[in-house]
């Protein structure tokens, strides 16, 4: 099946664009009056990513509204804990929580494997659906969460201020901490591997809570992982190259090493300066972001500026995908997102001459 | 009245001491039993705050405990918009919060700045009490919080998590947003000008949300006001130096501007690598900082590796106040403090040679 539009593949290659190409984290979500309808069918927000045929449906939503360079998977972050046993569970009003935290060393040796293409099968029938629903319209990008922040979420049980448990662990017991560690960034390998498998086209690793270490224990616990798992990744699936992004929040002090893990991009939150990240480390790897979501809020004249600001801070060349710095908000009107892609698509093809 | 310990105000300056100082940001707190003991006798935290004799209490419990080189007054950050009008509260369990957030143009307006003498007279009142009660055993420290991080609470009306409204503002009405830090900024000034003439002899301002901002917004909206109060506060005392130090908590990045804001010390948060602070900006400022509160949730023999790492990170020479990137958490073990400075003075004289 023909690809028919290739720019974000080219652009995270560093080859030539004729637009920046774009799409958004959680760019299928709440904020789209159509996917509120969709989760009220499907039940439980597990329950829609379980559903193949309605997680197919809020994922290509925001494409019909927006001209958006790529599709990405419906899913959670947390599908490996869960399929580990740990019993994912959402409240409303909060984030994500564990029935069974893990904060011992016996709860780590405890824990196995879990089997990609049979205990997480809902994710593949979804990216296979997907697949066949786009039909070479855009690439379609799967993702996961660094074995970090998994770890984060299996040991604190939920979402954390201070990480008081997970660095318990990792300042106390750092053997018990890397044996977790090691445990997801293989579990992690196989559900990427599989996702490829499945139809993505792009995968994405998202390190939320990276930014929350100090450097030598992100280089040791979080990044150490990654690059144990961009090297366990098939590159090249269907005859064309799988691109790796890797997406740290606050990781803005660690690019060169970030650029040195093996991925072809890494993703920026808004707080990095797109041409101090671009003559820190844009000859190596492809560079993605960073709208701050919360410019959305603003009139069109005030996004039309950011995206500009933007663009030219990037300035001319290749190696640009354009993203928010961080998942688009719940509270965002849809007509703001046309306003960040008309101000995109009018401005950006003068950087690609 | 002799300054006995003067190694705080040595170091800030960049002078030779025999060992690196220490103090940690919200040293008198929760963690202690005898400021839960203390706090209880008060009423209410702000009761505790308007409390001179209890607020001195509190402030040397920490000192009775552990041989730190400064005290801080008792204080919270929220004081200034309080002042304002807009009725801080504390709900048991969540952070600050305001009655009356500021969210327009017309409510910006209606704003006037508090007479820092007057109105905050109880912190002045502290300040007296906390200074003769010190008698010169070490410096006692006042602070605020920065223009930008009193902004997000004020028009939040609590903490946040995505600072939608206050970057609504920001975005959308900047000039509404500069007429509310330029009053803050000088609310500031007043402020810390007065606590200078009451005995701080050291003030730190608190920078805790200008991490949330791009680069340029972070130079626009919270570094520049920022200048502004250091270039209008009193530098020089009872015949001596008052040092500045700036906080901005995840301000890693911006480093190099922040040692350009005329401050004499830059705080740090452990996500910064001391050395690579040192390198960048070392020359022209001392450096504050930066082990990770979560350390002292270790054992003793980790939390000396880590303040052994750091120390070492530094380097040999003059400028180094060691302080935890962020406030002690609450649920910190008083013993797990003592590992702490005991490392500390076990090993930091021998990079004072």
């Amino acid at each position: 099946m023909e690809l028919r539009n290739d720019r974000l593949l080219r652009a995270l290659a560093r080859q030539p664009v004729d637009r920046t190409p774009v799409w958004m984290m959680r760019q299928a979500g709440r904020y789209l009056p159509e996917y509120r309808t969709t989760r009220e069918r499907a039940g439980s927000f597990m329950d829609l990513c379980r559903n193949a045929e309605l997680a197919c449906e809020v994922t290509l939503q925001p494409l019909e509204r927006y001209p958006l360079d790529g599709a990405i998977l419906f899913s959670d972050i947390l599908t490996i804990p869960d399929a580990m046993g740990l019993g994912l569970y959402f409240e409303t009003g909060e984030g994500p929580k564990f029935r069974k935290p893990v904060r011992t060393a016996d709860a780590v040796a405890a824990l196995s494997l879990p089997d990609a293409e049979r205990d997480l099968d809902y994710v593949m029938n979804a990216l296979r659906t997907i697949r066949g629903e786009l039909n070479g319209r855009v690439p379609l990008i799967g993702f996961s969460g660094s074995p970090w922040t998994l770890a984060t979420y299996m040991v604190e049980g939920e979402s954390s201020k201070d990480f008081r448990h997970v660095k318990s662990m990792l300042y106390g017991n750092p053997d018990t901490m890397h044996q977790l560690l090691d445990l997801l960034a293989q579990a992690v390998t196989d559900y990427l591997n599989a996702q490829i498998r499945s139809g993505a086209q792009v995968v994405q690793i998202f390190d939320t809570w990276g930014g929350s270490l100090s450097t030598p224990a992100y280089l040791e616990f979080s990044l150490r992982y990654m690059e144990q798992i961009v090297a366990g990744l098939i590159r090249e699936h269907e005859g064309r190259r799988v691109p790796v992004i890797l997406f740290t929040k606050n990781g803005g002090q660690w690019l060169e090493h970030i650029a040195d893990s093996g991925a072809d991009a890494v993703g920026l939150d808004w707080t990095t300066e797109m041409s101090d990240a671009r003559r820190r480390v844009g000859h190596r790897v492809a560079l993605q972001g960073n709208l701050d979501p919360n410019v959305l809020f603003a009139s069109p004249a005030a996004i039309r500026a950011e995206v500009a600001r933007i663009l030219d801070s990037f300035g001319e060349g290749e190696g640009h995908v354009f993203n928010l710095g961080h998942g688009i908000s719940q509270f965002t009107e849809p007509e703001q997102v046309t306003a960040f892609m008309d101000a995109l698509h009018d401005i950006s093809p003068s950087y690609h001459r």
